[in-house]
């Protein structure tokens, strides 16, 4: 990949699909129109963000969502990191999985959510009611550009994004939906250190709130480089951001400090299994 | 213990060092006088962070500032973490060495700096020219209570703080001296996410800023609760902060968002070699 531009759409979330699924597509178009060829849509954007009603919307794949997205991506000849939907496997079993889909519309690969959101207090929410975990390290490979996809409640775990930068991933890409309680406290916070902990570039795609949904997503999707700055910023509403990835700034950031290096790994190592494609 | 207070002194270090003895043993007193009863001191605080310099200053233990640490400790009858020091072992070696005393006086830990701060570009700065890193995790059991210290660039790395946090740490302190460049981009992040990662507090104990020193530190001296809410901080210039660490406050925290039980050690470990006490 010669140039890279990250391009997120913060799209409302409808209760009705195809209404979702033609605003993503519509919005996608947007993003290129601007400028970019890796773009990311926020996590379940085909549904409303409520466990009691995912399995009305879940796809055994290829269904209807992964059909447009790999359409969109061929059509726009991008990389599509197509938030994430519910997954049905042939059990019947359901994920909250991300499929990703690249320039001849081929799948690159798919996450299915690793750490589900199970919280009482402020906000209750419990996604392994319904939910089933996925256990996979999600790193693809992309004309010679290697990045990671998990999703929200997975970035809240150092030890995930730091296997992902371990695994040679430049780039964190994060469809999540943080709440009007973890939004403002831990959004940023999360999206800025993973970047600055691992020297890697983050995409956070969130969906926008919608006053009407049950599940107030925060928004603030946002784009931060390897040193912990944010490059670009949405609000809360409906909107498209682009920033470009620089992996000659990655590499000024990683020689002139180089904690990855600095990790005393004779006193702790990190053991995780890596799902690699090569 | 039963009710905790953090003091934290960000004191201002001069070149001599009975200077800056005497400046410590008064700030101490004053935090005392402000309902302190768990006191951290800056890391290097009895010398200027010069690294070229340190060898003039380094003591072997008892030298006098850990002598004034334990009677600075009995004297108010509390817990001291006497920020950091150079410590000169029996072969000559220098180490950045963190002290901690108790209430009568007894040394309860220390710490010798782990990850060694080496740098270059906007900064530049070689602390393994002339110090040797420690390899002990450093956790003190005080009164019944469990706390972790680690200096400054120890911070840095998320694998260090979540051993802590494992072996049952509720609070990290942390003495440091980020610089002008390193401050205001990562200090607060870091310290924020270390608590909100592992649901503790931390103490993160800077120098103030000295105009006349060639490192100037970025100051910010701040105390951190579990949820990342910045109960207190410092501004750059000399000054006390303090601030109560609440137990139930924590395990609320814990209870609603339980993150560490959320880590999916299935699928990851962080191997780590601790050395308790007890």
């Amino acid at each position: 990949m010669q140039s890279i531009v990250i391009g997120i759409c913060q799209m409302q979330v409808e209760d009705d699909k195809p209404t979702n699924l033609a605003k993503a597509e519509q919005m996608v178009q947007q993003a290129v129109a601007q400028g970019a060829n890796l773009i990311v849509l926020p996590e379940v954007f085909h549904a409303p963000y409520e466990a009691e009603k995912f399995a009305n919307y879940a796809e055994t794949y290829p269904g209807p969502s992964a059909e447009m997205l790999s359409r969109a991506a061929a059509r726009h000849k991008i990389c599509l990191v197509g938030g994430s939907i519910i997954e049905k496997d042939a059990e019947g079993k359901l994920y909250n999985t991300s499929y990703t889909f690249g320039p001849e519309g081929e799948l690159l690969g798919k996450h299915r959510k690793v750490h589900l959101f199970d919280v009482e207090g402020t906000v209750n929410f419990t996604e392994s009611s319904v939910l089933t975990p996925g256990n996979e390290l999600t790193i693809i490979d992309h004309q010679g550009f290697r990045f990671a996809v998990m999703i929200c409640y997975d970035i809240r775990f150092p030890e995930w994004s730091r296997a992902a930068a371990l695994e040679g991933a430049k780039l964190l890409v994060v469809p999540g939906a943080f709440n009007m309680s973890s939004g403002p406290a831990f959004w940023e916070l999360m999206m800025r250190t993973r970047a600055v902990d691992n020297q890697v570039y983050v995409a956070a795609a969130s969906s926008a709130r919608n006053l009407n949904s049950s599940y107030q997503a925060w928004g603030h999707s946002m784009i931060v480089n390897p040193w912990g700055k944010i490059l670009a910023e949405a609000g809360s509403g409906e909107e498209i951001i682009t920033a470009a990835y620089d992996p000659a700034y990655l590499d000024k950031v990683r020689q002139e400090m180089p904690l990855l290096k600095h990790r005393r790994q004779d006193l702790y190592q990190l053991n995780y299994s890596p799902a690699l494609k090569d």
